[in-house]
């Protein structure tokens, strides 16, 4: 059975990690993490070959960039969506083993992770100093050393630093997730039920965009996302990174992409893939 | 003369302190620079009124949670949106006095930072260990005292804690910029050069959104950026975040208004505020 290399950003003990595992579990392939120091490198190990999968955040994550992801999946003409996930992030609280909660008198995570617990941490440990660490399993890394401290961190972390969990879903708002995709050379064949992502430029910005999506309308086709970004300038001005239902070889898809091209001054398919549901954390996961 | 507290996001020698002191600079008021831990905090002391002003990230930064802004903005009635500040992104390579670039073995800044400039670490620095920190300020406290060590972070830090220049504009792409806004309780009055933010939600995601755009489109009102967000499940499915040109007491976008509220679930507007350029840094401003 071939093993499949599949790319992620470390360290272990991420969020990033954490979807990783997930979709190792889930697909029971064998897949072999291998952990990789930036999104970019992610991305570009796939375009090369060098890695067969990657798994990169695309929305609102805590650890990648994500304006990395979107540029890559612009560049590199070797690569395309094949899945996503989207994964709740659920904050928890560790610390060593034997500590109690009166006695954590530092705690430690990513700046953001400390931003979305504030509230708990306010209620919860008032008392407490907080100090931004780069990730948050260097969070985890430090608590194991030091008694009286806590990390915030996922529950994933706890296993891998031999820390105890004090408290989960610390999070302030329950709805906060980071939708990742799964990089591939390869294209996913149509399901029935899929998305396709795509950017198009458009020079003269965001007020033709009306235009644009009246091709989509026309066709009864539902956008799922939309963002517009600032364009590198040899694109055009605005960049569009649209995700609308269906797979791109579905027939009344394909005459959307002749349209647009013929519309727009640059326009990249970005990949087909199966629509992804919310999914359960890995420790959650059965199986 | 009145002294205005302006809140920022923290630690001194990031790109959000080199935003509070341009802006501080270019208004010429007697502006003082309140450093805050976090976006939400900048923001819920504007609103409770222990800050006049906060800048917070709006689009695209290292530093601060996009995320946490636009659900301040959403959740904080008090509050709205002043003014905008374009800031490009200009990493710079700094170590103590007197080091070469060939005593160099290790570099320190936020991940991100780091992933920003990796073609120039691999051209010129390639035999040098990247080690990732939780803000371009901590980098750049961290090189001061170690020596064959190097920080990228903005020019701004080489100031503070007294350290040279090696290179400047060693980000892979000089496209790169973050946008901040200022916030206040204060509305800004009309000048002839405005841009209005209103975040919307439509329950039947983004399939419905040709319909609303059409409203923008009737009276030729142009948008200048579009973003959807899953939205917090008491709002509706989805949150649209829209800018367009005009201030939102300028005759043909009042009717806009009365429209939106009727024809979709939740509407609020965010602030009308003039147009931003993009600025020179801080250290690059004359006067």
């Amino acid at each position: 059975m071939k093993v499949f290399k599949l790319g992620y950003l470390g360290p272990p003990g991420t969020f990033s990690e954490e979807a990783a595992l997930l979709y190792q579990r889930f697909h029971r392939q064998s897949y072999k993490l291998l952990e990789q120091p930036t999104v970019t490198q992610v991305m570009e190990k796939v375009a090369s070959g060098s890695l067969d999968q990657g798994i990169v955040p695309l929305e609102n994550s805590l650890e990648g960039s994500v304006n990395a992801t979107l540029d890559q999946l612009v560049c590199l003409e070797e690569i395309n969506i094949y899945r996503e996930l989207v994964c709740p992030i659920r904050q928890c609280l560790l610390a060593a083993p034997g500590t109690a909660l009166e006695q954590i008198t530092r705690v430690y995570s990513h700046p953001h992770a400390l931003g979305q617990c504030r509230r708990y941490l306010e209620a919860v440990l008032g008392h407490v100093s907080c100090f931004p660490v780069e990730s948050t399993a260097a969070a985890a890394a430090m608590v194991a050393a030091n008694p009286g401290s806590a990390a915030i961190a996922p529950r994933r972390a706890a296993a891998l630093f031999g820390l105890m969990i004090l408290a989960e879903g610390i999070q302030d708002y329950d709805d906060n997730v980071t939708r990742f995709v799964v990089v591939s050379r390869e294209e996913h064949p149509p399901t029935g039920c899929d998305k396709t992502s795509l950017v198009l430029a458009l020079s003269d910005g965001p007020g033709s965009l009306y235009h644009v999506l009246g091709f989509f309308a026309a066709r009864k086709i539902n956008l799922t996302r939309i963002e517009s970004k600032p364009a590198r300038r040899s694109l055009g001005d605005w960049l569009f990174f649209i995700d609308c239902e269906g797979h791109k070889d579905d027939p009344q898809l394909a005459s959307l992409w002749d349209e647009l091209r013929r519309n727009v001054p640059f326009f990249k398919l970005l990949g087909s893939y199966p629509k992804g549901r919310t999914c359960l954390t890995a420790d959650k996961q059965t199986g």
